[in-house]
């Protein structure tokens, strides 16, 4: 059994870096308070006797030798957030992580397999795209290089951010083989909440589009020209937002969000030159989400057409819909059954990590209720009893896993 | 007559600071480019052996001195531009009233009333609020206290890079008593164009109400929050751009635009928490305006009860119809005349220091066309002999009113 004051005493030590006057967490990837949460990290895993190592891309890895060698049962998640983030949305997964290793030795116990806990790079996509880009990199689906070359809004690079912040490590993203992985992680929606409370075993991750679209009229006075003579990329952006939001509608399981939208030149009198927003696309399959970004995509050559609107998509995320490994699904339920904790099957409507170690490995993830659903919000929370139901969970889980 | 040479010449020479890439100019009130357009300015003052002055609020004044004492015939503009400016807007009608102050020292003439030239600070208000700032706080419409506490959209105070530049003049704002105030600026609009060129006799300037809007709502997860749970303040601000829109198709000769979008947190997978927007609000009589700016009231209260979206209003800028001197327009009619050009009266579409003179003294103003009606816009283009047209215009009118 993993010691619960522990594990919420080593949440609140981490939710301390980047703590916003809010109540929430603000630790952007790559930037100082990553930093600083990456420092705390490192030094938990290395108090606990790991093997502590950093891939080239910034991920943090904390090993504990099992008695043979070959593949280990790697737990993880992320510790950066989004800019209004909270203090459970993915700290939770890697210090539940470092419980369960905590744990063990506290019991003396070795595995058969390696035991590992990763922190994976820029899993929010906050500051840079894609996101779960360390997991992305670590599962082999983008170079090393590529993710270098990626930049923030402010046109900062990925690449040299890492350097700057001391956290180009010498492994090779993947160095440690996979048996198995499992994530825990806050629901970060109102399904366990409304259904009561208890756990949740997630049966794979929804398919995740994310279009950035460059628009571009022709600026001109706010006061001198007629309404007939604009070409408002401002208004455009306008009538593309509510036209996804609208489709959420018609197709099933449909989501979207417009969360970026940038106005150049951004003066009250001149009708705008240049609007750059995004789109959030998502669906549980992968159909539905395909017939929702073409409808985007008609709307926007239609409206190009008429308005006179130059219209440009760039993919910034494109990850299809990720079924678990039924057999580590049926573990995480076994577990929670041992402990008389009442599980549910769902569906994630969040990417994790778990999405990208899924193209490497049986995949699963135990989810802990949201109150009111919230996440990316200051006042996600979740109860410790929940948490510490969840870590025992993994624990369970990882040390049958890894002892099979 | 004036020097057409010499007066574009003077007009290439100061659009060379700040110039852009694509031809425009970028010289943003108080910025550095806009100190040295400012000291350029200065030294062509100085250099005519003007009595140069600079008062609390930075604009910046070349007298003439007449044979008596009292009022003077007063010519001005602006030097700033928008963040898409071009080279004519606001920089002619100062360089213009440069070229007939040196057209007079040339000719060896002394008027009976002072003369002067004027460029104002932050007409534009692209980066201050309100536009017209500085022939505003000259006309005593606002404290140069006030007016120095105004920021941009990054917090710098108005007043502290007024003090930066080295521009905080001794000079209190208004020192100058007006007798009569000419502005010849180009239309920035396409009727003078559509009617087959010729000039504009201005016979006033319609009402404008720049309206800032706080959106805010609640940021959420992208992936995890069922569209019915959002509370979006980007979709509200898409609803209430094209309410806005809408509205310019029933209210006669209504206006709008919304020029500045800020979206927070911005990331790509968070429901927006807050969103800054304004709306340029326009119509050539103030009861339709009032009308127009109730209805975009009404829409928000009804669509932030509807979607729980809290919104907040802030004044930017509120100015009404303000019609111009009949006698001073039929003067400038006169000197149209005088040289054969042909002139046709119009409204101003654009706001401009003569709008804020007008509280002062007889004013007028003189448009030249803007070819295909473009501005704020690098493409902005007037022909150098419509420019000569609309300067010998200024120099006859100011002559005579000088001297009547
Ligand atoms: N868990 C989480 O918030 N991940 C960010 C990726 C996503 O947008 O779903
Ligand atoms: N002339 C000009 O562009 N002035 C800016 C003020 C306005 O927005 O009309």
């Amino acid at each position: 059994r993993i010691d619960g004051a522990r594990l919420t005493s080593r949440l609140a030590d981490l939710a301390r870096i980047g703590a916003t006057p809010e109540g929430g967490c603000r630790r952007l990837a790559l930037t100082d308070e990553d930093r600083q949460g990456r420092d705390w990290l490192v030094g938990q895993l290395e108090t606990l006797g790991l093997d502590t190592r950093i891939d080239a891309i910034g991920n943090i890895v904390g090993i504990l030798k099992g008695q043979l060698d070959g593949p280990a049962v790697i737990m993880g998640s992320h510790i950066d957030t989004v800019g209004t983030g909270g203090r459970f949305d993915g700290a939770l997964g890697v210090v539940a992580g470092v419980e369960v290793l905590a744990a063990l030795r506290d019991a003396g116990l070795t595995p058969k397999r390696d035991m590992a806990v990763i922190a994976f790079t820029n899993e929010e996509g906050a500051r840079f795209h894609p996101d779960m880009l360390g997991s992305y990199v670590w599962a082999g689906g983008m170079s090393v290089e590529a993710a270098h070359r990626e930049v923030d809004s402010e046109g900062v690079g990925l690449g040299s951010e890492l350097k700057r912040i001391g956290y180009e490590g010498a492994e090779r993203p993947g160095f440690l083989p996979a048996h198995a992985y499992l994530e825990m992680h806050i629901e970060q929606g109102p399904v366990l909440e409304n259904e009561g409370g208890g756990l949740g075993a997630v049966t794979g991750i929804q398919a995740i589009t994310w279009l950035e679209l460059t628009l571009k009229g022709r600026p001109s006075h706010a006061g001198t020209t007629p309404m007939a003579y604009r070409k408002d990329p401002g208004l455009a952006a306008a009538r593309i937002n509510i036209f996804a939001n609208e489709l959420t509608k018609t197709i099933p399981h449909q989501l979207a969000n417009s969360g970026v939208i940038r106005v150049q030149p951004g003066n009250v009198n001149v009708v705008p030159e240049t609007v750059v927003m995004t789109l959030d696309l998502r669906n549980p399959q992968d159909a539905p989400l395909a017939q929702a970004e073409e409808a985007v995509r008609r709307f926007c050559a239609e409206l190009s057409e008429r308005d006179g609107i130059a219209i440009t998509f760039r993919d910034l995320a494109r990850f299809p819909a990720t079924p678990f490994a039924e057999e580590l699904i049926a573990e995480v339920e076994r577990s929670a059954g041992e402990f008389g904790l009442p599980i549910r099957r769902m569906i994630s409507g969040a990417g994790h990590d778990a999405q990208m170690m899924a193209r490497l490995c049986p995949t699963a993830m135990v989810f802990i209720p949201s109150i009111g659903g919230l996440s990316h919000n200051p006042a996600e929370f979740s109860t410790d009893e929940d948490m510490v139901a969840g870590a025992n969970v993994l624990l369970a889980t990882a040390w049958r896993v890894a002892n099979a």
